[in-house]
């Protein structure tokens, strides 16, 4: 067991106040020092006190936070899209097929080549402060594609989800029945080991996309097999992706933009069902933002995530993410680093990250800043890194 | 003399094209390689015909730019008004002093206190790209705090900038007469040595800037005593800020948010005066950003800068400002880019720098990415940083 003191921190984050307010919630503390045993935890104190420990690691003032928790992401493909990206955003025309041109490029690179590109991403990803990450698969497609980016991202994180039902391929086109029972059948069986969750892109009146009896055969099937269920939902309109999610208990609904108040009342009567926010895709979409402040007022668990993906927003940036939520959705930054942190933690059922109380893992982002809300008033600027306790 | 030989770029863009449209004004080389004599460079061709040099840096498919160059901002300062953002953001009043605050704070640090401050965000700011920054004074308004803050811009950078005329102080609320005059006069003295431009904050009915008249007036002061001009204008409403520019030729105005079709008009025809906008303003003030496409359409010469500074605008990215550019303002990628280098330097009436051409200033920036519409494509994501030749 090896030891370590983190200390000179200027303010303490530590996500687990009382929460009253969100102010109260994050549990600030000052002139406060931690301990860290292996990869844990292990005391938490005024400076003064603070026992002997292997090393002494110190911050010079910085804030320091739970590391943050990205929820949301598709991290596992091969190919670029920037030229979509203009297209889209100079209101031109562009028919470059889409999420289909990343499952060709992602069929056609070797395990070794996604396997450095995934790494490089998860480098980034630390540097700029995330110490979890949630990876999708859903650009391969197939039986064996579909498995084997859930393979490679299991290499990564914990944190895996079986997207088969992302969009349903071209050559299902003309049977997509098919394409639903594959998802549910060889596909499934194939990626469960691989997968901690299942999730599908719920939006009806989509040629590419399932609807709301299609997503609960995916749903279902998955929870059979183990997986425990989260949604994309209510991204491009109303639809019934809220209302599923909250049947069927899952950890999060995704997207959240076009919500009925029936969708607002189901999420506020299902606690455990977070609505998470990702606004990046409204910034490199140009597209309306969800109320966040609608689903805040009523009470419901709002968490913040990057989508990172090479198609709707190629960020990777949870500070960014933090940035937009209060310019963007009138999230206060106590609001939004809650979203990056605690209730990012709950949006992944877990316990053991997005707060700093002893026994957590030792996720700790330290901040170029004094205190928590730079991370919305020095926007754009890399003032977040993950803290390196190797 | 020591050389080196930058190879390994995946695209350079020289933003020394011929100009017909932006993408060509891009000037972008493929599999070429530069070489760089001390501070300047010496040589640009095919990357197989590389001459030798003392030492290689391989940019290994990296994208390769002009750094950026920063042409609006106020570094020299002392405090922090991240209190007053969460208020702004919030809806919440706050009467916490805005400028005032920074202006006690910053009259209060020590040199070495305010060295150290602006080291580290010049340090912050090449991490991100920008290879030249402008500073401006304005947080001492008073004869030997604006010399001090330029005397100490001036170890840093050439591109100093004297904002006596940045807001009237309260001390001279009753007399905005007399504080004229001392801009113009022992402040004046006392500041042009450390400085080259001359700049006023020109907005009408306020309280606290200075209208077309006073702006008049301290400007061809500055001019008499050596100093060039430069504008702040058109920010927070119609004004005669834009046409003071052009009737001094001054080197560019900056904000214009609020432009009549008489303002357009004078721009387009004074091709030496650069339109500079802030999207970080817009973005951290919640404000409507600058009307852009109206000015490129126009064919007016449109530059980007930060506006680094700690009340509206905290952030000293210039890719966010690139990603703002085209997100809020709809620039394209390429006239963004431009914005930030060729057009910026133009914006400093400099010619040795903003473009990569033999003989021009070494100032390169390297990014993460394959090309440089991941600027825009990667929002929030530190991708760009100088390359550090030393």
């Amino acid at each position: 067991m090896t030891s370590a003191l983190v200390t000179g921190i200027g303010q303490l984050v530590t996500c687990a106040g009382p929460g009253s307010t969100p102010e109260d919630a994050l549990g600030i503390r000052t002139n406060a020092a931690l301990v860290v045993e292996d990869d844990r935890i292990a005391w938490i104190g005024a400076a003064a006190d603070a026992p002997p420990a292997d090393r002494r690691i110190d911050c010079e003032g910085r804030a320091v936070l739970p590391g943050f928790v990205d929820s949301h992401t598709h991290l596992v493909y091969a190919g670029d899209r920037a030229a979509e990206f203009e297209a889209r955003m100079a209101g031109r025309p562009y028919d470059g097929g889409g999420i289909a041109t990343t499952v060709t490029a992602t069929r056609a690179a070797g395990d070794d080549e996604l396997r450095e590109l995934l790494s490089s991403r998860m480098t980034e990803l630390r540097r700029q402060g995330s110490t979890t990450v949630e990876i999708k698969s859903g650009y391969g497609l197939d039986v064996d594609g579909e498995a084997r980016l859930l393979r490679l991202a299991r290499e990564v994180t914990t944190e895996t989800t079986y997207l088969g039902a992302h969009v349903v391929p071209p050559e299902y086109a003309g049977d997509r029945a098919a394409y639903v029972e594959l998802v549910c059948g060889a596909m499934l069986s194939a990626c469960a080991p691989h997968a901690r969750w299942i999730d599908v892109f719920c939006e009806p009146n989509s040629a590419h996309a399932f609807d709301g009896d299609e997503a609960r055969t995916v749903l279902t099937a998955g929870m059979a097999a183990g997986l425990l269920p989260r949604v994309h939902g209510n991204q491009l309109g109303p639809g019934p992706g809220v209302q599923l999610a909250v049947e069927l208990d899952a950890a999060s609904v995704d997207h959240c933009t076009y919500l009925s108040d029936a969708d607002v009342d189901a999420l506020a009567g299902a606690p455990q069902t977070v609505a998470t926010l990702l606004p990046g895709v409204e910034f490199s979409t140009r597209s309306p933002y969800p109320d966040a402040r609608r689903l805040l007022d009523a009470g419901i668990s709002v968490a913040l995530a990057s989508d990172c993906n090479p198609g709707t927003c190629n960020s990777s940036s949870m500070p960014f993410m933090i940035a937009l939520a209060v310019r963007e959705m009138r999230m206060t930054p106590a609001e939004a680093v809650l979203g990056a942190t605690r209730t990012a933690a709950k949006a992944l059922r877990r316990n053991d990250i997005g707060a700093i109380t002893v026994g957590m893992r030792a996720d700790l982002t330290v901040l170029d800043a004094p205190s928590y809300a730079h991370l919305a008033y020095r926007p754009g600027v890399p003032i977040a890194r993950a803290v390196d306790l190797a």
